[in-house]
């Protein structure tokens, strides 16, 4: 009899429902994430260390006191703790479910049908994405020689009504000083949110400019730097006010409270954070350099990853001929740009697996 | 020299880019969550009993493997488990960071500018906000005396563009038959989202009917019946092509991997699962039992909380007075509708505890 009245003809498909700028956009493809142990992952910049010890004793003293009551909506804990550590106040921070939760929240407040987005270009590709939910445009802003950003080589700055700008960039790695962001934000008509998911490996944060420029807000994720990527945690650093317009956005409860309990003790634990940065960078240098001794072109990186071409191979060849054996990197192809490799650094001994392997590849011709 | 950049007043403040929609509107204000043990929590309908023990194994296993990596995108291990308990494809289902999460992506999804959300009145307060955020407007139709929902209630039915029905209903508790749901679907021009976050404690449900009636698409959590809502996990049933729409609007990483593990272990369970919905509707009887003797008018239920009001006593009153003794009950007032207590079905002792301040207070006059 259902099946009967769905013959009617008289109910609309609802894909015709659609807006029909989802239809017709689409979806943004992350990184490859094989449930499989057989892969060394260096495609995604998780970090190949664990978290925190204290982590996993927070997680279990939340399992304790019980996961079948609501989260606090606020994630009082992370905030109170964030913001000894960053020197902010509390109320300066807003959390989100990964730091993609932040961007979305903050792409959905400002940004309106047909209005534009500046990006830097080439830089994360899931800006797009969330400019496109929103019917908006994108505005790219090509990369100087210099790796910075200049408003000046467009010509319709003045009608942004938001700029993403990842520091440090992902793909390149590469990064704005202080000063460039000042500039940057100076010449803007619009917000700034400074993307700072890889802040943790260079120097440079703009956390300190949120005073005396409040047009800049800044994103923090606990993903790479406190190895948290399959909790989920992120957070923006914003005047109060700001922040108190986006908490109309979010979710009410968009932060579950393992993770809340886990990034508190994840970002209490500076030691460990330390510890764990430390070799990254370390490894970063030492593969970069190996990198470049095989031939390959490798911009230096301010990330947890480096980004790299070879003259006599290609990218999208090198990264099949990886997988094949098992160790899974990113190849990325922008157009009018040019494509590469994005590697994260992984372990000493998965950095090595994968030199093994392209020695041998790079010396076949 | 920051502050004085900040000076020279070029910049513009932040707050005026804010969307003007969003600087309007009011967030959506969530329950009391008290982070404190010194209440018996009755106002956000969770489930008083703790989750299957099997939650926390594997969650232990979780941690084990680690969660330095990325969770699945489409957390495909609680797809396989709840598609072969619901007797649908793993397809047909897509998964949320909480039940409010599918709710704002099918809201993004079909919702556009100017255009019409229905929905009955009073319910969930949450579909407002939003259709708000999507600068939508909000047609309201009142239930009928016989708690059904006649769209013959308004004259502008056929300009809706989606319709959000929450079977069980909150805060009434209340709910339509099959075919009072069949009719609403073949009667609305558009998609009909049935919010089923209550259904597991009633008997009805509408994920049989999508096959039949592909406008209708079901979501649900596990916060409610499964004893989750601190690891926000819920779920979207719909058609294959549907879902495959929706996937383009969610955050890529939107569920954590703990909340998969344990999600996935929640819903395998059917024997924990069943044992607590029998305890908690046993109670639901006994305690709408007890209301009704002490003078108040209750609803009859399909939900895990009660809908009542006294005619005797001041509803704000009676839940202050509760405040003040440590209980917390939901207070709700909706113009041009009423207001009343929304109590959680808590273990037999909460519930007694409660039960003893009532007489207390309702033989005062």
């Amino acid at each position: 009899m259902h099946r009967k009245a769905s013959m009617t003809g008289s109910m609309k498909n609802p894909l015709d429902s659609l807006l029909p700028h989802i239809r017709e956009m689409e979806g943004y493809v992350p990184g490859e994430q094989l449930n499989t142990r057989k892969y060394i992952k260096l495609n995604t910049n998780e970090n190949p260390y664990p978290p925190s010890p204290d982590v996993l004793v927070a997680i279990q003293k939340q399992l304790q006191r019980g996961i079948e009551q609501y989260p606090d909506p606020l994630a009082t804990s992370f905030r109170l703790m964030a913001a000894s550590q960053l020197g902010v106040r509390p109320e300066s921070i807003l959390c989100g479910n990964g730091s993609d939760d932040i961007l979305t929240i903050v792409t959905r407040a400002f940004l309106g049908t047909s209005e534009s987005l500046g990006i830097p270009y080439p830089s994360y590709t899931l800006y797009e994405t969330l400019a496109t939910l929103e019917q908006a445009n994108i505005v790219f802003v090509p990369f100087t020689n210099e790796w910075t950003v200049d408003l000046r080589k467009i010509n319709d700055s003045k009608r942004l009504k938001l700029f993403y700008l990842p520091n440090p960039n992902s793909p390149t790695g590469t990064v704005l000083r202080k000063e460039e962001l000042i500039d940057l934000a100076e010449r803007l008509p619009c917000p700034l949110l400074v993307d700072e998911a890889y802040a943790d490996f260079t120097s440079e944060s703009a956390i300190d400019l949120i005073e005396a420029y409040p047009n800049i807000m800044v994103s923090r994720t606990l993903s790479k730097s406190y190895s948290l990527a399959g909790l989920r945690f992120g957070y923006l650093v914003a005047t109060p006010p700001l922040i108190e317009q986006l908490l109309k956005v979010k979710d009410s409860y968009n932060c579950n409270a393992l993770s809340i309990a886990a990034a508190t003790a994840a970002i209490a634990d500076q030691k460990w954070f330390a510890q764990n940065r430390q070799k990254i960078l370390t490894q970063r240098e030492k593969f970069s350099d190996e990198l470049s001794q095989l031939g390959f072109e490798v911009l230096p990186s301010s990330a947890n990853f480096v980004w790299c071409s070879h003259p006599a191979h290609e990218s999208q060849t090198l990264y099949k001929r990886l997988r094949e054996n098992h160790i899974l990197v990113r190849y990325m192809r922008y157009p009018h740009w040019g494509e590469g490799l994005r590697i994260t650094i992984g372990t000493e001994e998965q950095l090595e697996a994968l030199l093994v392997i392209l020695r041998r590849l790079c010396r076949q011709k």
